[in-house]
């Protein structure tokens, strides 16, 4: 039963139509520290790895990160990534490189072709955005626009259209991820994922973050989600489950859903 | 973390606060089948265990009723029982009495004690819902008033309105099972659980039914239903799990909800 739309990669479906797909984040701070969590990752077979190149405290040397992106990619053994600088904004890291900087880093890595997938924030500079798009669609790859609120969770309204502004700017992908402050708000954040998986074309990553939240990471996909993210050797965001613990509940939910 | 309110039976709480109490049904035809389905259930270790009369063959034979019901009480060893007549309409099974004799078999087994909750559905007419709730009272029973629709998932309000009027008819603890014909009718459900559990002081009980329902028999305690029903030996309604899947998913919860 399929509840999500696919992620495509070279005209294959990644994880062969699983759902939900599940995604490991690496935040190792070093490039020793980032070869070492790749290992552990890699151990755990994940259907997708999220490099959170915010946490690289060599952030700042573009010719370090792409060739460390090459050689985690190598390391990957065809398990998609994703490039992500996620901005202190929206939860990510302090780094040492403007937003001016950030954008040319996303043109040099995506020109090397370090990743599959590049997320780029729906917030940032609307010129930078379309820049960011361009050069990650001439390397070949995708970029998933996304939104991040760790305070609260928006409306449904606020998050349709946040949905529908990421399709409208041209995303390959869409994510949101919102903090509930009760769990109406997951509920909330459920319905809106199913009622965008109608309106747009666009596969949907989406949570519900913290404890409560972690409900969405379990059985998202049900409301079309097509990605959960499970803590690898770390969490990248609160809420995370150890992938085991997701394993093990998709199973029950597999048979469960099969009727 | 209390997200469902406890079921009280003599001024203790049932399971000792622990969410959901499983519930488990007995569905045998015979005597010598109830005995034996008893005994099975037992090894499972419910919370809760429901006899769903209706499925006996010897319904039409109060002394036999009470007599079975007091040596099942006396079996479950303290575990509290549900005894349940579900009508046609909502689902049951066909029987030999009318329903003015169903209300006699419910006087004559509350009176005799064979059982802590009796389920009595809300669309019964209203002075035999009465006479039943001020007959279960009197044997010092609680009362379940109960509404199934195995069609479809009335809208929200319809249910809030439900809900309502269970609490008006003066019942103890309150259920609703419906069937979801797609993925929103389940959140439907769950939003007018939460919001039923915020307007009225009795325990919830509610469900979605059927392979995508079964979502709610997992996770329906975070939104405030303090019961779920699994499969013991059988199972009673579509979309009941085995009572193992459900324990290994509320293990994976009960470590994620505590953050």
């Amino acid at each position: 039963m399929s509840m999500s739309k696919p992620l495509m990669l070279k005209g294959r479906v990644i994880g062969g139509g699983k759902e939900p797909l599940i995604c490991l984040p690496l935040v190792a701070r070093t490039e020793a520290g980032l070869l070492a969590e790749l290992a552990v990752v890699m151990g755990k077979q994940p259907d997708l790895i999220e490099w959170r190149v915010d946490f690289f405290e060599g952030i700042a040397d573009t010719a370090k990160v792409v060739a460390l992106g090459l050689q985690l990619r190598s390391m990957a053994n065809g398990v998609p990534i994703i490039f992500t600088r996620r901005s202190i904004r929206e939860g990510g890291e302090a780094i040492a490189i403007t937003e001016t900087q950030v954008l040319a880093l996303y043109c040099a890595v995506s020109a090397a072709g370090c990743a599959d997938f590049y997320d780029y924030e729906l917030s940032s500079d609307p010129a930078e955005f379309k820049a960011a798009l361009t050069a990650v669609h001439l390397g070949g790859g995708q970029l998933i626009a996304s939104y991040h609120n760790f305070q609260q969770t928006p409306p449904a309204a606020e998050l349709l259209a946040k949905f529908a502004a990421m399709e409208a700017a041209g995303a390959d992908v869409v994510k949101i991820a919102v903090m509930p402050q009760q769990i109406e708000d997951v509920l909330t954040l459920l319905s809106a994922t199913l009622e965008a998986n109608q309106r747009i074309k666009q596969p949907i990553i989406s949570m519900s973050m913290g404890p409560l939240g972690s409900l969405s990471r379990l059985f998202g996909y049900a409301c079309g989600s097509s990605v959960t993210f499970a803590a690898g050797e770390k969490a990248s965001a609160p809420g995370q489950l150890p992938i085991e613990d997701i394993r093990v509940v998709q199973a029950v939910l597999r048979r469960v859903l099969a009727g």
